[in-house]
């Protein structure tokens, strides 16, 4: 009989339609590859040296405010700017196609304090970060060089990033990127041939039935490891009903969505007590136009695989063949669901 | 004007269909994040304890034969198995589709010696691997659990590699994995709608006439960096003339095919002065079936950007956005372009 823990099989991810490769058989391989070096420091709550933090002078020279909640600045080694010339062009060569790409990028501190991440923040300071998000997004669609806004937060040196205060970006550009705009084709293929059905209103309604792959939920959200995982404990985080975009959620939504985040990065700050790396980020309808078949949703890609100093590389045949895993969603959901939301750090021993 | 060296443009990759960032100021950005450990190790020509080298034991026990050129042994931790139950599966759903993947998974060492890599071997040695190659994908297509061989090799502690001894991997499956399908599809399309020309045939001459983004070549293969280049310093190592798989290559072919492995591979080292991570890998024709359109072609994703130890990492907005490279690939290829193929261990002062 087929076993879904133990044979070979690939899922179809229907958001980015493409195929992941899954070997639960793989666990028991020895590791003998590169550690990571884990983030178990103890950083003080205000660091001198950090370009961040409150008052001090960031990287381009000025100095940082004061500030005591959320702080947004544009980055200084931004990726597209506003300002730059046209390129006249008619893409008629079928080879080499290019095209000029304008936009803003922001950098936005979570908290004033170098010490915490969500994982460790309260409800109310993440519905800041929440609140600054939309507010955001929708001075964005002001702008004429932005069509879409990309939220982002890259945690851990594992994931790239150089400077532990907690924060995020918005990298904001005149073209939709290639993955969002791959879903939003999903989705809007999904509704066409669905009566406009919702493929995630449906896919987060299946979920709460099937429950094996449910990590946790409150009233508005439930979080999953989708059926289609790539990352060892990918997870995905859905409104329960209809929602495009940030500026339509509901304070009760943007409450519960601060809920959801700071229980879901606790748990994985718990899952190898250590500061959990990852990349998360918002998927959301583009600033103008209509996306009313767009559902908000939150992807975390975290690296690690078996500990604290263990990922996964998704290399050789992940970047030449298809993307390989070496559990089930099923079985990263389990041990998701059975930690506790109280940090480790704070544990009553 | 717009100046490709000063502004923010998105390029496409006709063989993937999809898009690339290319923001060339951001190599002027401050790094201060995770450093790797540079391979400039001098490893003994065997190691006793590494279970590649010949006569050693293996990882499942069994003893490796006194081999004296390549040597192939199935994966031990394979992540496809030709053994394994069907999956009845009618596929009906659409949100949680599954199918079985069965197949095998193959290591080959490229040589006895523990301290050699492509980068440093003789062209006749690198010939015995691309012989290798060769049979096992003959080999393969014998087999009723395989449709599509994926050769690769993972190089380096910065891509997951595990063991320094230098080798490759095979994973065959009864399945077309995702990426060579995408760019099957896309071959196909352009033959379709081009009188039945090849793209890669047509590229590589663009590119043969461009120069610019050529590194070098020989009788029978162009390297370029291509135009959709993701990776820093990406490379597409492809044949002048029409070839589906390596069954179909003249024994001409095959010697220039080990010259250029061995050329680039020791430019890579020279690059940074170090032993160069990359993962590389070969797409060609599955094993059966109506392939003519298909273009054997190499694809070396190395991960290195500034130096030794400061790679780019494709996290953040390249998980959630799209890929963004910091460097144009003209200027990834002049730099490839000028350096030296004597490997820099063997430099005379
Ligand atoms: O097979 P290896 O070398 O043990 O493992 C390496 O290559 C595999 C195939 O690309 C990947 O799935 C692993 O994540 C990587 O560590
Ligand atoms: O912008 P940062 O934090 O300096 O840089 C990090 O995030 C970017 C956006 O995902 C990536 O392009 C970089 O490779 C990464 O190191």
């Amino acid at each position: 009989m087929f076993d879904f823990n133990h044979h070979s099989h690939r899922r179809y991810n229907p958001l980015t339609r493409s195929w992941v490769l899954c070997s639960p058989h793989r666990t028991q391989r020895p590791w003998q590859g590169q550690q990571e070096g884990p983030d178990l420091e103890q950083r003080p709550s205000h660091d001198p040296k950090c370009y961040l933090c409150p008052n001090n002078q960031r990287a381009n020279g000025e100095n940082n405010p004061d500030y005591t909640s959320t702080y947004i600045f544009p980055n200084d080694f931004a990726a597209v700017k506003s300002d730059q010339p046209t390129l006249d062009n008619t893409n008629t060569d079928d080879l080499l196609q290019v095209e000029g790409v304008r936009g803003e990028c922001h950098v936005m501190c979570f908290s004033p304090r170098h010490d915490l991440t969500m994982a460790e923040m309260t409800n109310d300071e993440i519905h800041s970060v929440v609140n600054a998000w939309t507010e955001s997004y929708k001075a964005m669609a002001e702008k004429e060089c932005v069509s879409h806004v990309q939220i982002f937060e890259n945690k851990g040196a594992a994931m790239g990033c150089s400077n532990p205060h907690p924060h995020g970006q918005m990298w904001c550009t005149d073209r939709i990127p290639e993955e969002p705009q791959t879903e939003l084709n999903s989705l809007k293929a999904y509704a066409d041939s669905h009566d406009g059905a919702c493929m995630l209103c449906n896919y987060a309604s299946r979920e709460l039935a099937d429950k094996e792959r449910v990590v946790m939920e409150n009233d508005s959200y439930v979080c999953v490891v989708p059926f289609w995982a790539v990352w060892p404990f990918e997870t995905l985080v859905l409104p329960k009903v209809h929602v495009s975009s940030l500026p339509q959620m509901t304070d009760e939504q943007k409450t519960d969505l601060a809920d959801i985040l700071r229980r879901m990065t606790c748990r994985y700050d718990n899952l190898f007590e250590c500061s959990f790396p990852y990349s998360m980020g918002i998927h959301q309808a583009p600033v103008r136009g209509e996306f009313d078949y767009s559902h908000l949703h939150i992807h975390f890609y975290p690296p690690l695989l078996r500990s604290a100093t263990v990922r996964k590389f998704l290399v050789g045949f992940e970047l030449l063949g298809e993307p390989q895993r070496d559990l089930t969603p099923e079985q990263a959901a389990a041990r998701l669901r059975d930690l506790s939301e109280t940090h480790y750090k704070h544990k009553i021993e």
